[in-house]
């Protein structure tokens, strides 16, 4: 499917199984994604790096029948029927209020939380980027585990906010579902842009 | 180190190499980081996925000491010297006009550009999270080639855009110092949230 790369020391299964082969998912099996299976995923993920370590990913796991169709009303139509089937759905948030963590979570310098993040809309910046750091880890976690993500953007974030979290406090980036795939994709890979048209070397 | 985990199937050498063993680096060896390496780290981590295939990612490579120069003056002077001595530096920034290119990039709905990304705050902000989301990616692409990232958030966001990409249309993200790292990290891995600290289930 690829040649053997020389320059990465990442073995090919691993490459596979985190990017080349992997795909999100529309549609799962139903087997069951357990409490567990998301822990161990932690487990692995939680070291991906923060600023200031500040870790401000928080995940409702959206389970029980009654949460899913609280949850499925504030998705937009076309992501309404998936979520239902899914085994199991994660809802990513960012607490804003990270930084009262920091003293404990970056002890080298317990006085970065004051001075960065001091200011109100640098804090929620930061929490934004960070969180989506954090998402993006999960998201390679869950395929480390051997299942598929299937992220998705297209929600009303204050319902969903003020249905599994606290409204001010957290915001809502992405709701992803997860399980093992049931079928092929379903559609043809998009195309990627290439390496000239993202980097540029001055 | 670890005990094996019977959860996941990502092999623990990989575990290892892209988090429990990873860390962010301020010193490395003086081993240059080749455009090559940077590409077969993009041909990887090209694969992840983001909103609508969007891809909004955008990178400059800061590599000549003219260029080096010009970036080190933008940032906070904790980042300074480690990001003059680092043997390659990359900033990542997205393209706030990504959505010119999605009919290309998701052929399935190419009204999907239209509709969704008509608004521009809503573009904006797709634009950071889902950048955010290929920046993570990035890094763990650094660590899949065996090297070590050293990200920052600490510069002058205006400055750094205005020197490298075109303002009001790009919009600077993250710093990674990339290299092999040189000695023992700098400090004790700080803390991490544990499973009941971020997850929820209902």
């Amino acid at each position: 499917m690829h040649p053997p790369d020389p320059v990465l020391r990442l073995d090919e299964a691993a490459q596979d199984l985190l990017f080349r082969q992997a795909r999100s998912a529309d549609a799962f099996t139903d087997e069951p994604v357990s409490d567990a299976t998301v822990e161990a995923v932690h487990d692995l993920v939680k070291y991906g790096p923060t600023a200031f370590n500040q870790q401000p990913l928080r995940v409702v796991l959206v389970r029980s029948p009654e949460s899913r169709r609280r949850l499925v009303g504030h998705l937009a139509r076309g992501n309404r029927e998936k979520t239902a089937r899914a085994p199991l759905t994660a809802v990513l948030a960012v607490d804003r209020d990270f930084h009262t963590e920091l003293p404990r979570l970056f002890p080298a310098h317990p006085q970065a939380a004051d001075r960065y993040y001091a200011q109100r809309p640098v804090r929620e910046a930061s929490a934004v980027l960070n969180g989506a750091l954090q998402a993006a880890y999960f998201i390679i976690g869950v395929r480390a585990a051997g299942l598929a993500a299937g992220p998705m953007s297209g929600f009303d974030a204050d319902g969903v906010t003020k249905e599994f979290f606290t409204p001010g406090r957290h915001e809502v980036l992405i709701v992803v579902n997860i399980g093992r795939p049931a079928a092929h994709p379903p559609r043809p890979r998009g195309p990627r842009l290439g390496y000239g048209q993202v980097f540029t070397t001055v």
